[in-house]
C-alpha cells in the first residue's frame, strides 16, 4: 500500500468509540497493517492545550468560537500528524474528525452547515476521511453508560442536545456513502467484528465507496 | 446617536496604534462620546486564554490554525463584547481586527486570502469595521521602537516577514475607502492630530465612505 487510509469514528458521547478503535486497530495490527490512532480534538502540542480550553465546564464559549477552536486544532493535526503518516502508508484511525463539527456545532448548536463546510475545508485542506464508521446509540443509552465519571463541558449539554447532533449524523449518513452506520446498542464483541468484517472488505476493495 | 461605531487601529508590530487609542479615547470622551477600547486577540475569558497561546513563544502553530485561533477569540468577542457596545452607541477601538488576519496570515504567511476572508465572516457575522486607522511604518522602525522589550511568537518573525505584512496592509488600503492611512513616522503628536480629525470629521459626517 503507497498511500494510507483514514478512518474515522463518530457518535454522540458514550456510544463507544474509543473501545472499537482499540480492538479494530489490534484486529488490523495483526493482518500486517501499520496502523495509528489519534483523538480529536488533540493529538499536537497546541491541539492539546486547545484541548484543555473546550473541555474545560468553566469556559464560556460560544458556537462559533467553539467551532474555529476545534478547527484549530484540527488544521493542525492534519498537518503534522495526519498527512505524514497517509504519506508513510498508515491506516490512520481518528476518534472523532470533521463530521463531528457538522454534528455537533451545526445540527446540535444550530450554526450554518454551509459555512461549517468551509470552515472543515480550511483546516483540513480538503482531507476527508476514505470511510467513516458512524456509532449510532440513543442519547439515553450514552448518558448511562457514561454515569460515574464527571461530565465535561460538551457532556454537559444534556439529552435534547445529543438528540439533536444523533439526528444530524444519520442524516449526514444518508447523502454521504463513506459513513457507514452500526447499531451501537448491539453487544461490544458483535459490533467489532462487524466493523472488522466492513474495513477488511474496504481494504481488499470489496465494499466501494462512492461519493 | 443611536448605533456606536467601530474603528480599528491596525499597522505592524510598534507601529504605536496602542499610544495613538489611548490619546483618541480621551478627546472623544472629552467630546461627550461614549468610547470603549479594546484589544486583539483578548476581551474576553476565553479569548485572553486563546491570546496566551498565540502569543507564547514555545508554541509551535501553523498558519491555518494560527488564523483560526484569532478567529476563534474574535467570534467570542465580537458576540460578548463588541455588539452589546455597539447597541448601547458606543464608539469602539479596537487594536487590531479582520483586517490583521488578512494582512498577517495572508500576506505574510501566504495563506489564501480569500479564505481568509471567509474565516473572518464566519467570525463577525460580518460586521465590518466602520473606519479603519493604518499606522504605515517602516519594519525597521518599528523593531526599533521595541528594542528592549520581550518579542511575542508573532515579533520574532523578523524585517522580511514584517515588509510583506506591511504590504499587504497598504494594498488593502488602496481598494477598501474605509481604510486611512497614516504616516506613522511622523511625531506623536501630529499623529494624534490627524486620526483625531479624521475620526472628528467622520463623526460629523463631513467623510464619507463608500464600501
Amino acid at each position: 500500500m503507497s498511500k494510507g487510509l483514514l478512518i474515522s469514528f463518530e457518535g454522540i458521547d458514550g456510544a463507544g468509540k474509543t473501545t472499537q478503535i482499540k480492538t479494530l486497530a489490534c484486529a488490523l495490527e495483526d493482518q500486517g497493517y501499520k496502523v495509528s490512532t489519534l483523538r480529536e480534538p488533540g493529538g499536537t502540542d497546541i491541539s492539546e492545550s486547545i484541548r484543555d480550553l473546550l473541555l474545560d465546564a468553566r469556559n464560556q464559549i460560544n458556537p462559533m468560537a467553539e467551532a474555529m477552536l476545534y478547527a484549530a486544532a484540527r488544521a493542525q493535526l492534519v498537518q503534522d500528524v495526519v498527512r505524514p503518516l497517509l504519506a508513510q502508508g498508515t491506516i490512520v484511525l481518528a476518534d472523532r474528525f470533521i463530521d463531528s463539527t457538522i454534528a455537533y456545532q451545526g445540527y446540535g448548536r444550530g450554526l450554518s452547515i454551509e459555512g461549517l463546510h468551509q470552515l472543515n475545508h480550511l483546516a483540513t485542506g480538503g482531507l476527508q476521511p476514505d470511510l467513516t464508521i458512524l456509532l449510532d446509540i440513543l442519547p439515553e443509552s450514552g448518558s448511562r453508560r457514561r454515569q460515574g465519571s464527571l461530565f465535561d463541558r460538551i457532556e454537559q449539554e444534556g439529552l435534547a442536545f445529543q438528540e439533536r447532533v444523533r439526528q444530524g449524523y444519520l442524516e449526514m449518513a444518508r447523502v454521504m456513502p463513506r459513513i457507514r452506520v452500526i447499531d451501537g446498542s448491539l453487544p461490544v464483541e458483535k459490533i467489532s467484528d462487524i466493523i472488522i468484517d466492513v474495513v477488511t472488505r474496504f481494504l481488499k476493495g470489496d465494499l466501494r465507496v462512492e461519493s
